[in-house]
């Protein structure tokens, strides 16, 4: 594995999970793999279960790490090229990304998008030319449109706790106070599109008006903007608030009750109930649901270590 | 040990110092105990001193280390239960702690006061929910009331430096230009008060009046507004500048001169003077003593590792 | 190798570079000396190369690395003495660079200057006192007047890439949008200097008027205003801006053109084109040249890690 930053690096789903669950139960039966091999965490962004969780991966993997806080340590980039560098930005990605490919074996890079720019950040301009110009391996921290590692995750949890070989899942928009990226529902969207394919899951999205995901990750998924229709016999439900896509970045009054609680969660299938974290506690979800039996949050921020690990053994044994 | 929090955690302070000091003879004679073992260190305010030797005495046992600077790579923290979470807290301590506890098999976590809400900050809300939300033992590096890592330190310098069997301990009230917290000065005093109980050290607080510490911290102290009176015969002189407990965080003018200086050095047994740093030379303390042949501020500061690493050896012997 | 600060800290520039490429070309060989060792990089200014290849170095050669930035993760230094600390300043460089000293094996740190005061800058009162305190070997990771480390690795990388036996080499002067400090071209002026010395390159400075270096390092050096002049016959082209040493931190506006591009490398004898980066593209050098293959920028940024190494192998030998 040379890219880790959609669902397109992966073929098979089910193999992936498999090899992740297999780490989960022996955790440093690789470290040699990684012996002499370092990882660079590149943040433009904050990060906290991605950080941790990936430095532990490749802890586990015998492999040194080392962090770059682009946005405090660092300096502001720039990427376009055949411009003057006059301005504000210090360095160019072109420079930048050459130097960390040097000193890294595989590097992870975290950038979040403007939501302002829809073309500039649906483009990914800025990973994919960290991605041409660094020459070693790349898995995305989260970028612009995507989050992979949760992604993976989320397919390894649900695996994990299903009750039935294909488990119907839900995407549900919840309620929030800030204008949130796309990147995790884009995400989750195309990973559940690509298990719906491969037979492993059934896939739902529901969503209020004026909140459609970009089709090119919901091709395959049954969409309704009725959330109590959606939940019927769900066995997952995964929470998730978003900005509009369409009008970029907006944030809209939304009509009726979206947060996840006890009542909604009474017309599932005592569906187990998701979310990648933070979560805004009965905002997003209600706390009853949080503290209660159904909840997979925290065994799901605990399986970013498995997703984190499978990926980077993967690109080790490329480069190997 | 699963916690270690304050001196109530250690039940024979003469073992752990000579643990303790078997460590400093031999630092990595125990690095196979903390193999495959993370400590994750959770920053809410700055460290220097702290961060340094606890990481030094977690690599010493052979343990891969983990920083999170809260303030800076990750977010505010609510710690409050029943509120909806539409303000500026990002993440719960519920979510947060567990996740950090799902990645390291032991946590730090440093945590200043406000100084503004006394019975919010000896409440030691956040500590006490951080501990049991995470699962895994916690090692304070310094709460709103305590610092215990730094009071073992100071037992362990004591130990090591004193010339007669039950040595006379004044910790000494100084000026400085800020409010600051009680943590410190209470620790010191929990445990030298426990020492003094163990026949191991004879202990005196020396204060200009209205800077009395809370008594839960003073049980069986020698208390006086008369650092002249204190200062005749000590061995031992702790300088240490806190705000008033009772005027919660206040700061009153004192009388009379409270810097620990040459003459006021002669007043002692030839004392050996003690900091936890940083000081405020000439301030709180003469030039003249900290360069001088009294002061143990350097090997102090050196004990932090040895008190770190006989508290996380301790612990590491617990999960194992 | 007990400091690591100018050029007069290595004798026989040849050895060193040879013993540099040996790491090169066998990174791991030396694990085992630092073994049990600690290095601690000390960052008052930020830090990408530096600091990554640092790291990398120490990693290389077994040792732990414990990273401090003093301006986010600590607090401001006082560096006089005879001051009541009664300001901003929160801890003294005595004690902080003692107690640093207590925890790590060696020492690095960066400080850039103030480009106001030149004396101040130029006594590197800073560095010297933190050199005399710690009471451990110190590598600079720049000062404000030197960068070693990338000097070291410049003259690396000159002699890999060699053609003839005594290179013509040229330092450069380029236009910015910022004062830049003297430090690297300092540096790298005193390296070329010691270097012409020991038979090694024959080396010209080409700057505009108003911007003649310290002659302290420039001693041997060829020095015109005439850049074309100067690129005559030239092997290496090292670009690079800096302000102005006399009027101190000054920018001049400069007559005539001054960025390195294609049209002035024609006038070279195919000249390798060098810079220290981080590089304004358009501004300092063109893009043309950057991307083209003439351009050793990237090779260079990568060589960072055997002058570090070298470096580092030199002071564990002497410590062991």
């Amino acid at each position: 594995m040379n890219k880790f930053f959609s669902v397109v690096d992966v073929d098979n789903l089910s193999e992936i999970v498999k090899e992740a669950l297999e780490l989960k139960a022996n955790p440093n039966a690789n470290e040699s793999l990684g012996k002499h091999k370092t990882l660079g965490l590149v943040f433009l962004n904050p990060s906290l279960r991605t950080r941790l969780s990936t430095q532990k991966a490749a802890m586990n993997l015998g492999m040194n790490v080392m962090v770059m806080n682009m946005d405090k340590d660092g300096w502001a980039l720039e990427t376009q090229d055949g411009v003057v560098m006059n301005g504000t930005t210090v360095e160019h990605i072109r420079e930048a990304a050459a130097v960390m490919g040097e000193y890294c074996d595989i590097l992870g890079l975290r950038s979040f998008p403007s939501l302002k720019d829809k073309e500039a950040d649906y483009n990914e301009d800025l990973f994919n030319k960290f991605i041409k110009f660094c020459g070693v391996p790349v898995v995305s921290l989260e970028s612009a449109t995507r989050h992979p590692l949760q992604s993976l995750t989320d397919l390894i949890t649900i695996t994990e706790h299903k009750n039935v070989a294909k488990p119907k899942v839900v995407l549900a928009w919840a309620p929030h106070v800030k204008a949130l990226p796309q990147a995790v529902p884009n995400s989750f969207s195309e990973w559940m599109c690509k298990a719906q394919e491969q037979g492993l899951v059934e896939f739902t999205i529901a969503h209020p008006e004026g909140y459609d995901l970009n089709e090119d990750f919901t091709q395959g998924a049954a969409i309704t903007h009725d959330l109590k229709e959606a939940l019927q016999g769900a066995d997952f439900v995964y929470v998730k608030n978003w900005s509009s896509y369409k009008e970029y970045g907006k944030v809209y009054p939304v009509e009726g009750s979206w947060m996840m609680d006890n009542e909604k969660l009474a017309i599932t299938n005592d569906a187990k109930v998701m979310h990648c974290l933070p979560v805004r506690r009965d905002l997003e979800l209600s706390s009853e649901i949080l503290d209660g039996p159904n909840s997979l949050v925290i065994k799901e921020a605990s399986n970013r270590v498995w997703a984190a690990q499978v990926v980077l053994k993967r690109m080790l044994e490329t480069i190997k």
